[in-house]
């Protein structure tokens, strides 16, 4: 028997995170990581960032997201798929992984489907709670699919919006959101387009899932003091805004130079003037001037927040005791001896043979 | 019940490999490996490749390593840590993932520690097969760590090596190579020095771990006709040849941009000539062009060699009837309907009621 050497890998499910939420309850996730996320991002020169690496098809895309302090490498891997539905699969699926910098080992993997709907949620929020006009009390939620619930329920908690105007194209999807949303202290409505569910919003949160340049929300649409919380516009080719709403609008981004690739701005000039959101934290820059400014938050996801998701899921994970050990590293008693683990392994002399055998 | 609308992941663990590897055996997955590798090299044009993405730091580095073609998508999770043997850990750990370009969805999840000692050992013969002399039956061993039996049994099976000359600053690391490979066909001697394990070997392999710009191989030790199998210089800052051996020598290299930063050649001018190994196999550009050159594969390692040997394991595992099934994404009746997955899944009104409890 050799002893366990490794620093063990812990796996958390797609069924051991939905108990998580269950059991932690998912105002306090989404808080939680939004809190995390504002701590994360106030320590920003501390991380090693890389715009994400994508890679491209026709139906969709698979992107590798890393990021790392000197302690922590994280990454994500997530697609976005707009027509999986037709398969039965989401629009975006993803996992992620902690190691420790020190030796490279992984200790944490995780996964975060979910985890990446609860923390663009609490991102979203945690930036109109900066940048949206204070007071604000009803939102527009243009694309109804699964981001819808998470994206209410973040804006509740921090900002207090219990008005709710909802669009789809696909109806079906407007009345999953608002059977979903029932009893929980918003006033809701079905919109039959998007003109009439922004009309009188304080906030737009755009969240639609097309593969196209699109022009959801147009200048028309727009009126003084209004924030526009962008999310479906997250790589080359993908646009939710018509150009004249950026124009007129102060604009903040994530990570300037995944968003000049990614974002609503990459329809706009290089030298089109953006302000990175950790600043405005920070106190650096400012974010909204006054109430008739138009602000957009051009948001495409960044390593970031899933380095600060990933960090808080792993803590409440080991709270509650969720979690399995995932033996994804072989052992060895000597680590420069990778060769002994098919000698050893095993544990009876039948399978050594056969090894040795097959050797020859 | 829900029925299972997901594909699912299937994981082979580090033990699951190394079953995998005993009742294949260790020869034949090399052999297999290196099959699949020269298949997938002979359409080089059909991958979207890209240079790593590294992240360093002062005591290693962690690397994801993406690659696809039309149908699938891989990546590799990989560190490198010379200090690691020190924590009783590998150098070289990692994992990685095969998923479907259609869908984004994950199909396999891997072991690659054990896989990558396989992977590098099958491209470094591939490679000396079409460079090396032909008639070649000696080689130095130089850095006899992890990778060193399975280099060796590489070359005995694809090019006929018979004879190793070990060295290692580390004799224990010398005197456990040799203890492994004990009765297994090969001529073996421990040498005092690199000069001395090179002379009069007709292949020479380099697979030290140090991270610093070495020069374990000068010019003088370098005699006309040597093949040298360069594995150790793999990431910026850490190289193994005296640039007096490639300026004399005929070099070949995987995909040449990632071999501009972290080959040999990042010692090199950007117009230093190189030459693809996918040429080579695919009869486009010459290998070696007489008895008398030398050639020098600087290997450091490339997403399409893990992209082959992903492919091959997971064949072979399911031929084998090994792994297991990984619930990494939660399945939903609609995809659509994300949020519903923490209503329904817990499957008791009890877990049911905390969550909406909590919701408030």
């Amino acid at each position: 028997m050799q002893a366990r050497l490794y620093p063990s890998t812990v796996y958390l499910s797609a069924p051991g995170m939905i108990r998580l939420v269950q059991r932690k309850g998912l105002s306090a996730c989404i808080a939680g990581v939004a809190d995390r996320i504002e701590r994360e991002f106030l320590r920003w020169n501390d991380f090693d960032k890389t715009a994400r690496v994508a890679s491209h098809s026709d139906v969709g895309v698979i992107e590798l997201m890393p990021i790392a302090d000197a302690e922590q490498f994280a990454f994500k891997y997530v697609n976005g798929h707009p027509a999986n539905h037709l398969h039965g699969l989401p629009t975006v699926m993803a996992f992620g992984v902690l190691a420790d910098v020190r030796t490279g080992a992984p200790r944490f993997l995780s996964e975060l489907t979910l985890t990446t709907a609860i923390r663009t949620a609490a991102m979203s929020a945690l930036a109109a709670r900066e940048l949206a006009r204070p007071g604000s009390r009803s939102m527009a939620l243009i694309g109804n699919g699964a981001q819808g619930e998470f994206q209410a329920l973040a804006f509740r908690d921090l900002l207090g919006i219990r008005e709710l105007r909802l669009f789809d194209t696909d109806l079906a999807a407007s009345a999953k959101l608002a059977a979903n949303l029932g009893g929980q202290g918003f006033q809701l409505r079905i919109c039959a387009s998007t003109a009439e569910a922004v009309r009188g919003a304080d906030i737009v949160t755009t969240a639609t899932a097309d593969k196209t340049n699109a022009t959801i929300l147009t200048p028309d649409m727009v009126v003084p003091g209004m924030h526009i919380n962008a999310l479906g516009g997250d790589c080359p080719g993908k646009t939710e805004l018509h150009r004249g709403v950026l124009e007129r609008a102060a604009v903040f981004v994530e990570f300037e130079p995944q968003s000049r690739i990614e974002g609503e701005i990459q329809q706009m000039p290089a030298d089109f003037a953006v302000t990175e959101f950790w600043e405005v934290l920070a106190g650096r820059r400012p974010g909204r001037v006054d109430a008739s400014e138009v602000t957009v938050f051009d948001s495409v996801g960044f390593a970031l927040e899933d380095f600060a998701a990933l960090a808080f899921m792993r803590e409440t994970a080991e709270a509650l005791g969720l979690g399995e050990i995932l033996d994804l590293m072989p052992e060895t008693a000597d680590p420069k001896n990778l060769f002994g683990v098919l000698r050893i392994a095993s544990g009876s002399e039948a399978a050594r043979d056969v090894m040795m055998a097959a050797l020859h």
